[in-house]
């Protein structure tokens, strides 16, 4: 490793560099392409005679709202679980979604609403940027506690680039139906994570082994973010569907599948734990496998039953990839992933794709009516059977695992860049290294008065 | 008691199988019964010609997500209070409330909205389950960390079935008005839990004493709890009255009670306690009780001056329901009430009941003018006068409190089966008892790098 | 100061007969004048057939809770970073935001919506309340820790009628346009209470010192304040404007000014700090400046590039201000802001008024066609130049700035009244001096079981 003085100069700049240097980027990029679209800007809504009722922002801004909490509060405090590392998950979690939000307008805009040289914005893309920043904090699961600030902001450039094309890849050229983002954002964000973590694998790391632990107040922390992601993922799987009965419904199944993998997950936590114990980090993770795994049928007549079932088997997978495959995956394949997301977003992403794979090849004339339009326009205008459907679902789920993993690879290799400033072996999941960190743990032994202190100055 | 290695064994399979149980079995049911409803299935919505702006789903879901958040963070936090209870106070309510969603679904759908042999599910029915849910919450306010969860899981299993029933009897049969539940969540869900609570009467508790308070920032974390009960129960009241300005009072009624409660609530905290401190206990509670007293009446013309004198009563007898009664009610009564939902949930319940049966009962013609048939259609038909309808009211508490006594004395003989598992006295308010918890308290004697250190390795 | 028992018993009396007075006066005066708007009372709704789905409710209730989660729970958690002060952080700002909620009911009321000798209200007037509420909690944060909550009330007594003023000046007189108030919230409320700090000016309030700072745990409460802020300010200053594509515009225009800010706050956080490491309390604070910037803007023909442009320029002003700036406001001015309001509300107040000023003399008609009329009715009318209302907007800012001087004297000086329960510099920030604080800081000592234990009585 670098000497102190020339690494310290390198930190000092490095984040802040690139936090300009983007910025700048994004500016710049956002003054010659971005504008305001048909529902926010006062020339365009007000051409015609529109009611304001009508405008988009009152049928997605609440849910856009519940999906920002879960991007921002939900991410951002389930990660806080580690001792000494919770300044950097929830402050990295800020940062690195924030420039998300700003990178992937662009990079969406250009695949989904670029027209007249312009990419038109409001409610929608606001909706599409946070999904895209929340693939981004899945990837971030895999890696925390191991990169730096600087390193992170690099991940997501390349990220959110790839996240759009795949995404483009699914929703525009195979026409799939992945609205919760089984395969789009959960599977591709758990798989980047791991491969790009597998890249970075650091056979020393037991060096950190001591703060890689939740303490007692870090748990109950990271459980306001298991609740607010949990509470508001029917509206996360709702937010970008066909407004009526298709937003209705993708709430109700993924309100019923959250409910089911809660279930199964304290079930198989006491079942193998010790003396038949919870663990906590079971239920901070797996109870909300239930929400990835309808992530792309919620939208469909999955049927409540079918719920029920799905988050069921999601829980179940997830608590026990926690139990059993998660120190395999470090053992075997050198994949060192901290917050357990092949767990909770890998596998369940994967079989939530499945899962669609199976109720869009059962979709019939009958059970939609003339809503198959909406839910699957092809099949309506009969230019695809329900088998065809399925088949390009699951082909989509393919192409995901395939962008995943070559991206994971470049990103390794981009954060793998040595004059990049990462934390040396013995000073993983340490907040120290990158913030100032409030000196005593807690001034109370001279801080509060003692009784007798208190009435004698009163 | 029982030896220690067939407990173990039986704690270890009990809390999983019965998991399973119910899972299964709700599993069942709902492929049997549970189908979308017209607002959430594609073939019916798109049956007719509809605006999707007219699908329920936007009328009702923000306040959907609003209760939730209560349920799940609201209750959860609330009772994170004790210092060693925290992973089971929230993570127990997230358990019994995920399968209250379930359960309560089906009984409230067999009493409410069964036609043609099937339950038929919509934002409607979520609504009407989280408030199921939390009367659950309440009842296990009573008991916090005196039960193991297999109890909770049994305890709701009963109590969801009584408070479908208690509810059918109110809305269906007495035509009484309850949107928020003053009686039918609240004065139900309390007196239900503290008769249960007298029922597994603990004459030993004190070997627990020691843990049975708060800490410090045990008590900032139950904050999170109240404030966000504090802020969302103007949707909690308003989420199942009728659309349009049954909605908008309720919600404006409860926001008003509550600054009052508030008020109130600082007033007599300070004024009862030593030396005019303020007590967090009462803040966290009683300040909550001015959304409780308005369950009732708040979508009724109660007017906002109502609104302000019954919160500032609520949150008075509630602040020295806390402070007198409540040591009372263990010394005398023998009922050991941990989180003191007598205060919050049971006399202010009841008074709200009271208010309700005041305020139909000074219901005209004239205040309400044509809007008389949404909030009281029988006396808009002539088929009621307003004293009639108030009689009605005040029967309903009294049927409510009849059916929470018996189903608590019901749930109390249940809970008290010899094979279930239940903490010992000297074990009660001990998280380690159910969960793996965290070695060390703080790893910090180790964990933190000190300066020097920092700034050599860097 | 008076001696022990005097003292003791008017802090006993003080808060309880202030908060009863307050209260009573407060009821008194809605049961005269409060009455129930247009669209939530039942016989004024129905006197017309209105389609429900038209009640103001459905346009603004989101908005609504969104606002009211910010001023609970965001301004709450934000000051709750003190270590010793996270009881009295969040329990005053809940006391007098409350009353401030009513009283604000009452004061804009009489200058907004008073017809034939009633103020109507509904939920445009409570989210004018928390709007104010908003203000009197940013003059709080300059004080924090140095007043008791009897000081509090008198001061949110005198800054509502203030606020009140000021707006109708504002908004009715000059007809400026301020929807998410940089100047009537944000500049209005940082100057009032740094001014009446510099008039309570403690110069031995080193006494104090070593309770002043954070440590960790509270670091992390602080962070839920700051995210729940980031993520709902979109929500703040989009609640008020015209419906349609004013609120989503403003929305959007929040949306990316925030990202922005916080791009430049971790910059310029980075940049000026110790080795390059981030200072949680530019995070907690400056990344939010962004929102404050645009509150009088956003409803304008901003441009997503303008409100990445302000966002950055607002975050890296505000961290600069954290930087150099506070400590010379105490050493010169004398003035001690603990929260750092003038860095957050002040200084991106007035950048913000002074953007607004800038946006409205560029408005064009061919920029905001026929929305000319719901953003700059004036100039749609052709009753003022776009030039005219830049100088009415900058005149606003100035009138804001004499407001709150001089607001904030007379605060300063009511609140020196000698009989007012102040606490001794020796005992700021402490909560004991007005709360019951657990004993113990952990009874883990003594708590929990060990391993050994548990087995043996299980």
């Amino acid at each position: 490793m670098a000497g102190s003085p020339r690494r310290t100069a390198g930190r000092r700049l490095q984040l802040p560099l690139l936090c300009l240097l983007l910025q700048g980027a994004t500016a710049i990029l956002f003054a010659v392409f971005v504008r305001y679209n048909h529902e926010t800007d006062a020339a365009l809504w007000h051409w015609h005679n529109h009611s304001n009722a009508d405008n988009e922002f009152y049928f997605r801004y609440p849910s856009f709202q519940d999906v920002h909490t879960m991007i921002f509060v939900g991410f951002g405090f389930l990660m806080v679980f580690l001792q000494r590392y919770g300044f950097s998950s929830v402050g990295f979690t800020f940062l690195s979604a924030a420039f998300a939000l700003q990178w992937s307008t662009l990079v969406q805009g250009f695949f989904h609403s670029f027209h007249h040289g312009h990419i038109h914005v409001g409610v929608e893309s606001m909706i599409d940027a946070d999904f895209c920043a929340g693939a981004v904090l899945i990837s971030f699961g895999a890696i925390l506690g191991k990169t730096g600030p600087a390193q992170l902001l690099l991940m997501a450039l390349l990220e959110v680039v790839l996240f759009g094309l795949n995404e483009f890849v699914l929703l525009s050229l195979l026409r799939v139906k992945d609205a919760g983002g089984s395969m789009t954002i959960h599977a591709f964000g758990a798989y980047f994570g791991l491969v790009l973590s597998r890249v970075l694998y650091r056979p020393q790391l037991e060096k950190s082994k001591h703060r890689q632990g939740s303490v007692y107040r870090s748990d109950l922390f990271a459980m306001i973010g298991t609740i607010f992601l949990w509470i508001f993922w029917p509206s996360f799987n709702s937010a970008p569907t066909t407004l009526g009965d298709g937003q209705h419904r993708s709430a109700l199944n993924t309100y019923y599948s959250l409910t089911a993998s809660t279930l199964s997950t304290f079930a198989l936590s006491a079942l193998v734990g010790r003396d038949g114990r919870l663990d906590m980090v079971h239920i901070q993770n797996a109870a909300l496998a239930g929400g990835v795994v309808v992530g792309t049928s919620a939208e469909m007549m999955l049927t409540p039953f079918g719920a029920l079932v799905a988050g069921f088997l999601a829980g179940t997978v997830s608590t026990l990839g926690y139990k059993f495959f998660t120190p395999t995956l470090e053992s075997k394949l050198k994949v060192q992933d901290t917050c357990g997301v092949h767990n909770l977003h890998g596998m369940p992403g994967v079989l939530g794709a499945l899962l669609g794979v199976l109720v869009a090849g059962l979709a019939t004339h009958e059970a939609y009516g003339d809503g198959l339009e909406s839910v699957f326009p092809l099949l309506a205008k009969g230019q695809r059977s329900a088998t065809s459907q399925a088949m390009h679902q699951l082909f989509g789920l393919f192409v995901t695992l395939i962008f995943a993993s070559v991206g994971g690879s470049l990103g390794g290799l981009l954060l793998r860049l040595p004059f990049l400033d990462s934390p040396p072996d013995s000073q993983c999941y340490e907040d120290q290294v990158y913030w100032e960190v409030p000196g005593e743990h807690e001034d109370l032994a001279q801080g509060p008065l003692r009784a007798e202190e208190l009435e004698t100055q009163a």
